[in-house]
């Protein structure tokens, strides 16, 4: 399958290597030129601009930080749409808030050209390996189609609904991991201050009605899980900021739908706190370092 | 075994039973007349007085609503302590704060009698099928003398540590608890204001990083858990204001341990309003009214 | 001064209304026909377009809903930009974010237009008296340019700072006033639950460390302040979707500057529960009604 | 009049002090011994008990650090009820919850003695200087009769409704004080972080909707109000912990109400992690440097 790589960053290089692996062949473009050259060190073939990538390939796959450059990178003179094939698919991974995608859908559908929004789960570990989480927002025969694409970079490829579920599965989920993230750092940092062994709460926690991934996989508590980041000062992981956008994309969409998400949007103070103290590039659980010192600076 | 049985409510008198049945004799003591017959149709033999009920036996089990009901009982002209022999153990089973259980101990040790605190979890299920959880606190020796009479009325027996540590791990738990609910409702409720299906959106969620209990086991959005009481009108389960209650020992507990409990103290809120509203009696996943009309009246 | 007044909304109309009062020519431009005759009918010249509006004046002022529309009436291909006599002063009264704000100084410049933001406060009543408060971002010398036409519709003119300065202390401000004024529906709810007579405890935090005018001038409880919206069944005044979109600004600007603002953050959520109940057009004091029936049907 | 004045705490022995100036005669006990010398000094009679200080006297007064004091004071073998002449008065000026004060005029009122609830504000300052204002809760002719003895104390006697009025007045004020407070912090911060100068701001607001106490009388930003304790280092005033108090009051308050205090659940942490920082005895103005570095270590 011939196909448009847009946006070469930590995700989207993995993922179009991927795809190159997987005997697909593509056209690649970002403003970075190092990104393209190890793409086209693996074969790709760069083009100079998101028109020219898109011109003449069954689909276009854009993975980009945020709806503005989503924007750009489709609408703009030299962009996606003025040089895609009619009937061509495009299929943005970026997380972007679901009305955006919905817009960019119509706008797509005007030219004859199907928009699939399929954000990820899995970070850039899953990216490399293959291993991400499709959250796919896409009528039933679009899904089909792409699916087997999507394959070749993830492992679950999850059908949401039609176009801007995708987005909304992911914000929903990601809201809620900010929540029980925060949750499970104030939860710990009560029981430790009581005097509890905190490898004894977690096991509690764990086996009882308080258990979450936020707990069991990813403990914010150092020493409890040795895979988690807490267990390595807090680096690598799902960055502070990136859990930041998600919140604000959340808090975002609940503003435009007039509702109220309480604790999402104090759980986002509290990771922009972090945040402001410099904190933004650690891995989001520690969020615990605002309850409990943790064996770190502050 | 010779077992005082102090407190036969909703949760108390099934436990009552399973230790009959286990073999035990039972000396029972409760305020309410139909409760205390029961028992001792069941075999056991009723108290005058908690000092009576405490006389002769090894062990005492207390199962009371609040800690002033355990020192009253504890430390009357008529009560355990008034009664029991040198040497004989005191569990007890009330969610109370960690300090007052703490007190109850050092009272208990001066007159040579160990005291544990042994909250449960499982509900009035549990309690009657004998499957409850014990969160135990204890030193070492004494949990292994306990553990096989709690085992005849619960399945998990968990040693968290010290005395008072049994009281810590139920708070944390269930603040943890609270806390994912609420955020269940909201995401959930974000959800479908966006316009994804509930099934779908739990779907992946209990596939993804926000999975929780809360979402999986007892999702609040009617129809999703079909043994959640979020599928039978939020009746059954775990009431709001019993929430309500160990929430509120988490936060006087973290005030005087200086511990921000941010999400808590929200979330307590959310209970409370609930509670306001004349709800207090259903299951406490019926907080998602606040975010969501699920069908029901509100 | 000939000026061009594009915005004639329930505050724009009135504002330029008081500018011809004040012996100005205008040129006037809305979407909305009606609007534009009433102003015509009182000495005013329609314009086709801003461009045309704009076109030969000394000065523009636009009063719009959000930062978007002045981005279309600024830059579009018949916008003021396209029109403007170089030199000429363009004043923005709408409340929008500060970095647009900023944005559009940066775009007017490169014309060489002097941009101010100036928005305001007092509501519809306030620009029919000519009484509104103008709280103005601009360089010192273009302040005193401006000052003598936003005096021909506000009674109070106050220098902020720099260009965007005017909106920072309009966010500020309404952001305290959305937190003040929903801590006094709690603290109020709050004693009559208690049993204290209503006057009672308004007049004691009116003359204690409680003090606020969401206290003292515009109570949120019914009968306390004759001239308040909650002695009129919360009609008239500040609406609650107004204060939302004010705490929604300020939230975004906070994200940009990575500063928490927990309880704003907070009281955004509130109000934005008394709009999804279909109650956002009520005065934002009626967010009492989350916490206290008020004679009301919540 | 003949008085007896338990509690020589930084409160109470200016008080007593004062009731002694004005010319009553005056029987005090405190544990404290340096503390009742001073009084003896200055013309009172030390009394070996709370019942020998009750012993003959018209009225007594006490002022206490919380409940539990003042039940000990009043009910144990030689405390307050123990000694009192059938028809005195008891006034307590302790800041309590309301419920206490009403349990507590219970148990006085069966023994003949009416009890009047008058917690103060002011602080050692108005203490001292004569200058408190008493929140007084009590029927209409016990307030008459304890009126002047509370003039000999305070400027302002407030009559706030029957028994425990004065504490719901009381708490009620300071909630919203704690939440004005936090608000002001959290509106400084920000706008200071946009850019603007703090002195404009708060000059801004204090003539705008957002006025409050918090602001212009006691703003928490350095250097606006030089003689709040912001210009002093957050130095004097009234403590952190103190605030902490009152807002756990409230909380409590609410609790038993089933009253949502969102606001106030969300600034009692706040206030909780300023102490949990050490900074518990710094003034509650000093909440600002959670959202702000104003120059301290923090």
């Amino acid at each position: 399958m011939k196909i448009a790589f847009i946006g070469l960053g930590n995700m989207g290089a993995p993922m179009a290597l991927n795809l190159l692996k997987n005997g697909h062949t593509l056209n690649v473009f970002d403003l970075n030129q190092a990104a393209v050259q190890t793409l086209v060190d693996a074969g790709a073939s760069a083009s100079a601009s998101p028109k020219a990538a898109a011109t003449g390939v069954e689909c276009v796959v854009t993975m980009l930080p945020a709806a503005a450059h989503v924007k750009r990178v489709l609408t703009a003179d030299d962009g996606v749409l003025a040089g895609i094939a009619r009937g061509a698919t495009i299929v943005d991974s970026s997380t972007i808030d679901p009305a955006s995608a919905q817009a960019f859908a119509k706008l797509a559908a005007e030219r004859g050209n199907p928009f699939v929004d399929a954000p990820v789960s899995g970070g850039t570990g899953g990216a490399a390996a293959g291993t991400l989480t499709f959250m796919v927002g896409a009528n039933a025969g679009v899904y089909e189609q792409v699916k087997p694409m999507l394959a070749a970079m993830g492992k679950n490829i999850v059908h949401c609904g039609d176009t801007g579920m995708g987005q909304v599965a992911k914000i929903c989920n990601n809201l809620l991991l900010g929540i029980t993230m925060a949750g499970v750092a104030e939860a710990m940092s009560l029981g430790v201050a009581l005097g509890i062994d905190p490898k004894v709460l977690a096991g509690i926690v764990n086996t009882s009605t308080g258990r979450c991934w936020s707990s069991d996989t990813y403990n914010p508590y150092p020493g409890i899980v040795e895979t988690a980041p807490a267990s390595r000062g807090y680096t690598g992981g799902f960055g502070t900021d990136l859990m930041l956008k998600d919140l604000g994309l959340a808090a975002d969409a609940a503003k435009s739908a007039k509702q109220p998400v309480y604790l999402g949007a104090l759980a986002q103070q509290l990771y922009q706190t972090m945040s402001k103290h410099g904190d933004g590039g650690l891995d989001f659980s520690s969020v615990i370092k605002l309850y409990h010192d943790v064996g770190a600076k502050r």
